[in-house]
């Protein structure tokens, strides 16, 4: 429990919370950007935090045992800056200089470029639930006491996803987390949706499971009260505490005034705000440290791993061999895993069963979902998440955001393409290749059989930023013995000669396929070289190069996804980067919108089955 | 109102219920597969509406009075394809031998091959949030008093876009819109969150602002009355009906069990299914149609637009062009408009200035923003939606169920790439173009100065599917004379001579910085050639081609944008496309994580600016 509270403590964090403010208008000011008037409104909510409750070790930002501070509202970058340099890890000088500039460590919005950054926010409404995925990990796994401190807009809690965060944050009876929400009644372009309505959001919040405490955002004492009873980790609830404040607060000229979002003050009115707010202070300021916490549970990496093993020829999904090599990684005890309530398709369920105390249930909710995942990598652990390769469409903007926290997350989508048959479109991922291969520093793999897809996600769990591994839903032959190697960034030339005169590419089911057509071309005396490319990011571009360059740049791809994006662009654009080229592709995808029907039907119908493959081949050496 | 119901009313819709679950168990074991259990438990509820409340012309879906009926919860479409055998507009023969099968309309989850389907579901929530905006056009434009009744799962109520659903119900004053909730408990991998925790449920959409009945969702007379209460259209609230059910509702064998989600009944147990469901029916019920409504409003699509026009050189922000051809648009009555709470950056604004009373904001709810976009294209209208670039990630399942669902909409997004500056990459969209080419069917434009902006928002008013322009922070100098035209599918050449060298292709900011190369190179004695590549999906494969053949292969690519499935990979796909190639490729694109800068300096250090532009085309001619 913090200390009771001194009438000078809490003189000490008004002082502060104008220091605070000062510095959020001197910063934005002097880069010419930013959110001075969306920290004002916040700046005594964290400088009672920081003097008083938030357990942090600045000299050690990776102390196990510290709270953590999370800017769901990164917008206000101004006041974790400001925050920063109160509690002397960031200079004066740094804030005036470097804030929003190039090369400068203090970007727009707060990235894990700091040190005392979890994870990149600005995106609204995912800091929240980023902050569920921590305190899962500090609840369930560290089972350690800290706290897990939330700043969060108002104008975000329209995003579906913060209730996404509190549902989970609920059910899982995280009474670590606190959500701080700075009721500033304005947007970027108006009011919100509930303004001041602190009834209205109290009685979601609290309909939702959470502990609500409705207080003046800026009565230091109402803070310091709410802060203390929400820190105290009693009861099973999460806490949210509801802010009343005022945007721009005080600087009478922009106090509570629409149009004053976003913007920095002209260098005339900033001198006029810091001297209304009483001019600049140099307050160094800190908190309580947490105690001893022991070394990071996640840093136990090392284990025997002994993934399963399947005989050639064997039918096996790759869905169930992810299945069986995410169980098998459990040996690790860095490993946790989380599904979107399908763990019984994506087969997340092998996991499960074997290590329940590791398997985070995130039911149908994708976003909460990558979230949790990002917020178990802030902790060090390595999380795999799953759900259909379709539904991971909904968390996007999540893993979008998961690479520029720097996070390295494991993601498994199943029952890819129209392979699936008669669930018909909606369940078909058909843009998922597409969605991951852009993401900056993803690795998107997409494995033909069930040894590669075990040896695989093994790959995986060592790999930085965001992983992605495709299953498949339908069992097809295993191709490789068991213990062969697959590197990330290779492929594997299933057939080859040296007459070869057509290179066939393909991954997943269409691989299948492209077996099936040598054989076809193989009959007519068409020699075709067949390449397995389970590693859509990073391509193999020697071998395809290699390839291309032995069969006259003939090149079929087929694949089980939209032209766009997928493995065929991954292919084009790796041989396009490789300086003069001379080609002729034939790329085969699903062109037209599929129905429901059976695997071979909607395959043949989308022009990627074995014959259609066989003749894409003809034509080119036509 | 509803006729004062009798026993005899009640009685038929009990043996309707009897009827839908044995057609259920029927079509889904003759298919081999579907969700027979989780069509039981809501047959009750679909047998009273359908027999008594709602208002449907079976015999003229596009009656524009019809009520709607959405099912959120699509994996139950055996339940609704039986509805349309017992209204009598499919035939048993068709469900038996139709359902699920190749080339059949009746797919795995319902899609508007139906002409009584609005929407398509199967993703799970949203078909609420669709059912939002044919609500909002309902009250709103078209002004007519038909309502929106929505079939939902519990299950899906974890999804934040149910909330944003229920949020922006309330906000809007949608007493128009019904969500019936088929609490049955049992999700598909085991129980729900919430299970029947029907005071949870009440708890929290009354606290969003629905008015909410708990009801037995067996016992027709209940739901009945919670029908006829809510389909009144009094007060200013939505409803939401939570019905407790059994899943497998009717046969011992299943009722209420785990592990029969989404499972047919083996032929054994179907047939001692339907003997205890009290044998094969064939019902044929209708319930009411609505009254005269007059035509379509939205047919009216007729109007004078006069867009916007700018002089040569002025400098403009593709991003105001949106907003001032949008506004100009207004003229058309069909055209709607509604944003993510950024319409001072998107601009959107001056849509909404001209025509707040078809203009509709969304506050930060991205996913229900886009399925308000796909409710108003149910109900004929022309939407745009916009908010910045970066954040329509967030809505990515939306957008990919809006192709499905042969949804006619606008998109827009702002800010794209490094070119936004200072605010770092959390707001930054680099993988915009890769997520919307990927979308079935989609158009994808990127204009790069005011007048192509102008010209081509008009345009998408009249494209069918899922249409997408990005637009540009900064203002650029505007390139074209008014009136100029530019074709979907099209691109210009800026710069060309029969001596041209090397090929330069650009589209928003990297369009000015191949101009500015082009001069560089100019000075050099190097001719280049530069396209102005607006039209990114579909792509002017002849132009670029001509271009290609006659620049020796050279072309040097530049985009701001991930190098993953954006402008590059669209021009290296057409021409691989179009048979033997011959190329060198200088691809230009943001290949390292940005951060905060002004637009020069993150041009440069992304290496897309005109030096790196000029320095690529040299290396090619080198």
């Amino acid at each position: 429990m913090p200390t009771p509270v001194t009438d000078a403590d809490l003189a000490l964090a008004a002082e502060l919370g104008q220091q605070l403010r000062v510095d959020s208008v001197r910063s934005s000011t002097s880069a010419g950007s930013g959110h001075p008037t969306s920290s004002m409104s916040a700046a005594d909510l964290l400088a009672v935090l920081v003097s008083r409750h938030l357990r942090y070790d600045w000299d050690n930002p990776d102390n196990p045992g510290n709270d953590h501070l999370i800017f769901s509202k990164g917008h206000a970058s101004p006041l974790i800056y400001s925050v920063y340099k109160a509690v002397g890890v960031v200079s004066d000088e740094e804030l005036m200089t470097g804030y929003r500039r190039f090369g400068s460590r203090l970007e727009g919005h707060p990235t894990p470029v700091l040190p005392w950054v979890d994870v990149a926010t600005g995106s609204l409404g995912q800091g929240l639930p980023d902050g569920v995925g921590v305190a899962l990990a500090g609840k369930y796994v560290d089972e350690l006491p800290f706290r897990v401190w939330v700043l969060c807009g108002d104008s975000e809690m329209a995003e579906g996803s913060m209730w996404e965060a509190l549902d989970k944050a609920s059910h899982y009876k995280l009474a670590n987390l606190i959500a701080i929400v700075d009721v500033n009644r304005l947007g970027q372009r108006g009011p919100t949706e509930l303004s001041w309505d602190m009834e209205a959001y109290r009685r979601r919040v609290t309909a939702f499971g959470a502990r609500a405490h409705v207080i003046d955002g800026h009565d230091v004492a109402a803070i310091d009260r709410a802060l203390a009873e929400a820190g105290a980790l009693d009861g099973e609830q999460p806490t949210v505490i509801l802010a009343r404040t005022l945007k721009g607060r005080g600087f009478s000229e922009v106090e509570d005034r629409e149009d004053w979002h976003g913007k920095p003050l002209p260098a005339e009115m900033a001198e006029r705000a810091v001297i209304e707010l009483g001019g600049e202070r140099n307050l160094l300021v800190r908190g309580p440290v947490p105690g001893e916490a022991g070394p990071r549970r996640a840093a136990d990496r090392h284990a025997e791993v002994k993934l399963p093993a399947y005989d050639r020829g064997q039918k096996v999904a790759t869905r169930k061999a992810y299945g069986d090599a995410l169980a098998a990684l459990g040996a690790r005890q860095d490993v946790v895993a989380m599904d979107g309530e399908v763990s019984n398709s994506t087969y997340a369920s092998e996991f499960a069963k074997a290590y329940p105390e590791r398997f985070f249930e995130m039911f149908i909710a994708e976003q909460q979902m990558v979230a949790a995942a990002v917020g178990f990598g802030v902790r060090g652990y390595r999380p795999f998440a799953s759900t259909f390769a379709a539904f991971l469409t909904r968390a996007y903007d999540f893993i979008r955001m998961a690479a520029i926290s720097q996070a390295s997350i494991c993601l498994s989508g199943s029952h890819a393409g129209v392979e699936i048959g008669a669930d018909g479109p909606s369940q078909m991922a058909l843009e998922d290749l597409a969605m991951l291969r852009a993401v900056h520093g993803s690795t998107v793999l997409y494995p033909s059989d069930a040894t590669s897809a075990a040896a695989l996600v093994a790959a995986m769990a060592d790999l930085d930023g965001v992983s992605y591994m495709r299953t498949t839903r339908g069992a097809y032959p295993v191709l490789y013995d068991a213990g062969e190697s697959f590197p990330v960034g290779g492929c594997k030339v299933l057939r080859s000669s040296g007459e070869d005169q057509v290179t066939l590419v393909g991954a997943g089911v269409t691989l299948h396929e492209c077996l099936a057509a040598a054989d076809q071309l193989g009959q007519e005396g068409i020699s075709a070289r067949v390449i397995d490319l389970y590693s859509v990011k990073p391509v193999d571009t020697a071998t395809l190069a290699e390839a291309a360059s032995v069969t006259g740049g003939r090149l079929v791809l087929a694949e089980d996804h939209h032209p766009e994006g997928g493995l065929g662009s991954a292919v084009v654009d790796a041989l396009a980067g490789t300086g003069r080229v001379d080609l002729a592709i034939a790329h085969l995808a699903v062109r037209e919108m599929p129905g429901s029907g059976t695997t071979a039907e909607l395959l043949a119908a989308a022009g990627i089955d074995a014959a259609h493959i066989a003749t894409a081949a003809r034509d080119l050496l036509a």
